[in-house]
């Protein structure tokens, strides 16, 4: 088979840019024998010598790129390890360089610089490189990346290669070469059902339901690469409101009478996914917050206040690995004088978070009443618990406070999905973004990890 | 000033962003005075750090790029020796990695790998690389580097910064990332008018000649980055005939009847410039030819030949430099007996070309009878003529040569323009490319620097 | 409130204009009272006389057509019957002219002609021409014209005045003026949802069933008219096969593969629906037809065979309404023999019939057996059975003949859907456009009303 | 030849599409002989009945199409007489229903008079709207009337097809259907050089001249048709300065700076071009005027006045009319007790006005002086000069003032050109567009041809 690919040098390659658009694209194809791997390792040479020329390497990376795209999963990890193991930089040149460096004056090291810089960008960085000659070559490249995460986990010595693609991705995808656009009810369907697709905060249910997020108390904007137009890279969803909104389910409900944006005066960002796996570890959230609020202000300038309505996807898992005495501590002696008062039937924190566990609890008023104080005292104390680099444990605090937001508010039952009481007991939060604060908040937090919080969400102590 | 300019957060960007694309940007700005450095050197300093964040460091670039536009030519230099001289790599931090590289066995050099490339990405760079975020960064960028590459002719400690940027571009400027279009009358006016602008080979007078050159029989085409949409990088002229054309004025002649498409069987490449000097050393051409040879093939499959109509600029100055024995060892015996035959007043060969020193020696027959086989002969042992490094002297030869091309025809006053006397006695060549032989000739000259040439061009000799 | 409108000079027309294009426009407005009839009757007036000015007056169509929006059912009913009667042609003035015309030699009549041409273009003709001053102001138009078909029902005082609406849209949506376009997976959302709503054959009935009619052995075309681009007028849905198709539920069911459109040899215009209620009696679907199969033939030459799968929905209506002395009559005696000869229980066509009232009648192969020979002879006289002015009673059959096609096939069980059987007992036809006859089969059906019929169907009788 | 051109049905229709586009199109071609007449005669006739169906009906059309482009002047002059003779309304029918109106009740009336509009569009007309099929159809119909506008001068008895024509293009041509574009720079060469073609008022001399007039202080604005896209129909210059502007020289002076638009106060509309000699008597100025105006007040809210730098193409040629007497009746006692004062050598000022034929008159400061406010009591006269319709006899006058706007200023020395002196002695005049007052103006004008002024203007009397 793989012979048959490698030299299948004419086949037409709209085949190829085909399946790379095409939906449903799930050949099974073959893993890689001990004798492809050799035929293999010698076409990957050959390609890197590009004898016939820098055209002609390009025409070969197409096949070979045919050839991995045909392979089944193993023969996919195969390839990768094939690269990884045998096209890494060269180490006798590199200790070479090094050696005459140590020796070298200040005047010296800079051809010696350029030279260990030649050898760190690595035979099968090169390779890969070239992989953007194919058609939505990018992508292929992007997609690869998926892949080789993925592999990663089991294979540790596929990490440094890992690295070295995240690296050239970086630079290809710098924020300063992507394209912010709108989305909304005039983009091509095609678009739109990969929103569906890669919404991974509240997922969408259905057109009407994706056609609501759309309406015009809406906007969603995603970044693109200029050389992937039909591929969002992150999008975010924003309602349109007047005053902060607390709740999920209203913003949700496709019931609800639209609002004149004209009269809005609030943007909320309720929902940022990213849409591209293999650009893992590569930020465009942040800028695509900033971009969004700028063009918000100058289309809608009655718009003045801009927060999220946040998810807390690690509340609830961090209170049940809290022991009795430690959460017993966080309390505090208030806390337990406050679930005295209560009379409740539970009488202790834990026991009356087990009630918690059936579902439709929220209806209980008597419950929720007593479970209300105590869950507030301990969200607060969930902001400010830390992984050992000193940032906070929930991800979604992390990220909106280093991109310099402010924890304003905290919203009981804001979500009462299945998902909102299993991450959260219901919880969601606003993150403010204020526009003149939020460098002074990026700094606090950047240097002396500040977790930026309102009064209102400080009287929960 | 600077300081003004530094300061001056709030002032509104649309100006530069207008200045960018202005025509008659002419500013002459300031120098750098020692305090003014001193201020550049604690901002650049403090943007390093990010300490407000990358989306505010980002901002930042944009005030500093203000910065650079308004100063002088001094003040620029000045601008690009600070960033030389004080944000290069840190020399202690690769000392010591290299230190550790040298004693690490080869399942620790990884880790140190990475390190050494994160050290040689050096700070300056860092911050070049922000300046994508400004209106038109890209092409900010290039420009810069224009500016760089005038600099280092005499400031050799720019030219590390220089290699710098020019890496980073070439992984900007992928060819595989660039979008290949076709130019022509209906392409905007402020297009067009950086074709008359940019065109190297031959000039183009007037709108009247441009619109000739973009007629039914003609096709122009460019590549563009998607960053830098209105900006050509380099662009190819093509002449659809009938048969291969030797005479560039005839090409030019736009009182010459067009030839309808269909009815050409020959593509002639007649003009490719580049357009931004500040992506010297990123090559381009080669893809832009093979991607026009393919684009052609599909729209027109009559088109079967395709060839160049090119300048020999070296020639007359080689000629000139030969010593009169080097003239004579060339033509040899038989070149020799040839002239003493034509029975000519000049009695040596040098004695002969120095007649070709007055203007309007090509309308004298018996001059021309004397003289053409004589240069024939030169012509042909100057295409041989190597430079130190084995490669031929002539960088036309050079490039459609590494190309896979093949010297095919030469021209007998092809080019009868003052400057086609002046380069090559009006003597211009056809460079072929077989499509199903340029892979081979390009391994032929890539690795034993073989000339390839037709039995007819090896006739003359 | 109507006061309220007409003199509401300065409000701002976006709201208009959101309102055309508004997707849940519903509001319920008021009727006419005398009194606002008096004062609309006044505005006409002055509007008409258009002393502002041309300019000035276009303003004022909008206010007007806003005013309309803005009214009840019985309010437009009103208004429109306002200008039926109030401002039609001046029947003073034309008598005049037809006096003077009648005494004229020839030579004079050049004059007359152009003042009675200028009297039968009404007053209120030229008022609703403004209208296309309005955003969307074609679109309005047709709307308007919608209304009115509606009213015209009832009031036929009201049809002079739709006669008058339809020759204008004649001329502005002449088909020469159109642009068709293909829609596929790529169009906007908002275009798509259209097709749902519009497709007038067979239901879409979800995104997932719309985009399996896009998929890529799948094609959609409309028309579309330059001053409502986002519009379709028409549009039809075509399948690529591999020979004709019968089967109407084999070709929506998503779950088959789909065809390299390469592969087929055939196209089945499965589909064909008129979007726009207000250009009743304007004809495209043709045009439709004959530019796409021309589309067709140059992008997918394999393709050779262009045929409808179309409905009979006239024919169970039709044989219900027969009498048995008819039915019998129809069918013949070799009709009859075939019956007796199966032995069936239901001793004559008529009781036979009944029994298909029951669902599910043709999972019975004991039935279907003995119906089936009666009801294709019976479908054989449908085809032939015509209306007083001599064209065939089935809509479907007078339009494809008219457009040049002949049937080809008829296919038992073709639609097993409920309409399928409520129309025509399962039955479907395929209508064939032989690329080389249609023009010849056009003139005989034109001329001689000739039912242009293959020789297979011809047999059934 | 005629027969080839009729029965060249197979032929490819490319060839006249391209025509079209054509640029050179200048193929001299044959008159029709009567043998010819005779045939296409026929084959109008044939094409009216339309036997094979409207859609090869329609094809017909484009045969037709290219025997006319393919004709003589002599030639296309026969085949419009052949039309307009013998293909106009049917005058036997007409007769008749105009009887059958004089002895009809209202109620009956309606139906006749669709009869009788159905009669008045003639088959000729019927015949020449399907010429939209052809490519750019609407294009060539135009065209066509361009031609038929020029054989009316001498053949009278084409003059009815022309006003139907006409009549037909007003429909398709009505201002709702149209769309403004704003052309600069950025703008496709090949649609630049049609306003170099089309300018009318102030010549374009070279690229450079047009770049100018493009620059960011000016604007250009056109109409275009949606089936026509690449004809400007009308087109206005504006330049945007500060104040209103008196002297053409220096607004068409490409050395003067340019103001920031954001500075400027007052748009000027100098020059205003029909590019449609096929479009005449269909008048778009008044509405392009006004859109414009609607564009830069959303664009550049600091402009608050709109004013036109007008020529008065009619004054010399009025002044060199006039006889002695009428002139010394214009200048009353008081002119001439100035021109006394004056002491000029010129006794009268017939003989006065008679040194203005020597060019460069304008330069013998004594001259101007005495011959200065002579002048302008005379144009205050001109403007009030009147044709026998009551309206002025200046054409820019009766447009401007029909729109409604005021005169407002005279300059001096406004245009120091040939044509400007030739014109109207060097004068120029200001049309002011006063926002408020134009409906007003509008209809003072219209209803007792009020020539409305400014007070300043009205102190030359």
């Amino acid at each position: 088979m793989l012979k048959n690919s490698l030299k299948n040098i004419g086949r037409s390659w709209s085949n190829l840019a085909g399946s790379f658009r095409g939906e449903r694209f799930e050949r099974v194809g073959p893993d890689l024998s001990s004798g492809d791997r050799e035929l293999l390792r010698r076409q990957l040479k050959k390609w890197l010598e590009a004898r016939g020329g820098e055209v002609s390497s390009r025409k070969h990376a197409a096949q070979i790129g045919e050839l991995y795209l045909s392979l089944s999963p193993v023969g996919r990890k195969q390839f990768l390890q094939l690269l990884a193991r045998e096209f890494g930089p060269d180490r006798e040149a590199l200790r070479e360089q090094c050696k005459q460096y140590l020796t070298s004056s200040d005047s010296a090291c800079g051809p010696i610089e350029e030279e260990l810089l030649d050898l760190l960008i690595s035979p099968r960085l090169k390779l890969l490189r070239q992989f953007n000659a194919l058609p939505q070559g990018i992508k292929f490249l992007v997609d690869l990346r998926k892949d080789l995460i993925g592999f990663c986990r089991e294979e540790k010595e596929l990490q440094p290669l890992d690295r070295e693609i995240q690296r050239l991705l970086a630079t290809w995808f710098d924020v300063g070469l992507l394209e912010m656009r709108q989305i909304d009810w005039q983009s091509p369907a095609s678009l739109l059902e990969k929103l569906v697709a890669y919404e991974a905060v509240h997922e969408i249910h259905s057109w009407q339901d994706l056609r609501h997020r759309l309406n015009m108390d809406r906007r969603c904007y995603a970044f693109f690469h200029p050389n992937m137009p039909d591929e969002p890279l992150i999008f975010v969803e924003v309602a349109l409101t007047h005053g902060i909104a607390g709740s999920i389910q209203i913003l949700l409900d496709d019931s609800t009478p639209d609002l004149a944006p004209e009269a809005a005066d609030t943007a909320i960002f309720y929902s940022i996914s990213n849409a591209q796996q293999g650009l893992m570890g590569i930020s465009f959230g942040n800028f695509l917050i900033k971009r969004v609020v700028d063009s918000l202000k100058t289309e809608l300038p009655n718009i003045r206040t801009f927060s999220t309505l946040s998810p807390v996807p690690g509340f609830a898992r961090w209170l049940q690995g809290l022991t009795e005495e430690e959460m017993d501590g966080l309390i505090g002696e208030e806390g337990r004088a406050d679930l005295a008062e209560m009379g409740n039937d539970a009488n202790s924190p834990a026991l009356l978070l087990e009630l918690l566990d059936n579902a439709g609890w929220h209806q209980d008023e008597h419950l929720c009443a007593a479970v209300q104080p105590l869950l507030l005292r301990l969200l607060y104390h969930y902001f400010h618990a830390k992984r050992s680099d000193g940032q906070p444990i929930d991800p979604v605090e992390r990220f909106h406070l280093g991109n310099g937001a402010r924890i304003e508010r905290v919203n009981w039952l804001g979500d009462v999905s299945d998902k909102g009481f299993a991450q959260a007991y219901g919880f969601m939060v606003n993150y403010l973004y204020p526009i003149k604060e939020i460098e002074k908040n990026h700094e606090l937090y950047a240097t002396k990890r500040k977790i930026v919080i309102s009064s209102a969400v400080r009287a929960l102590k």
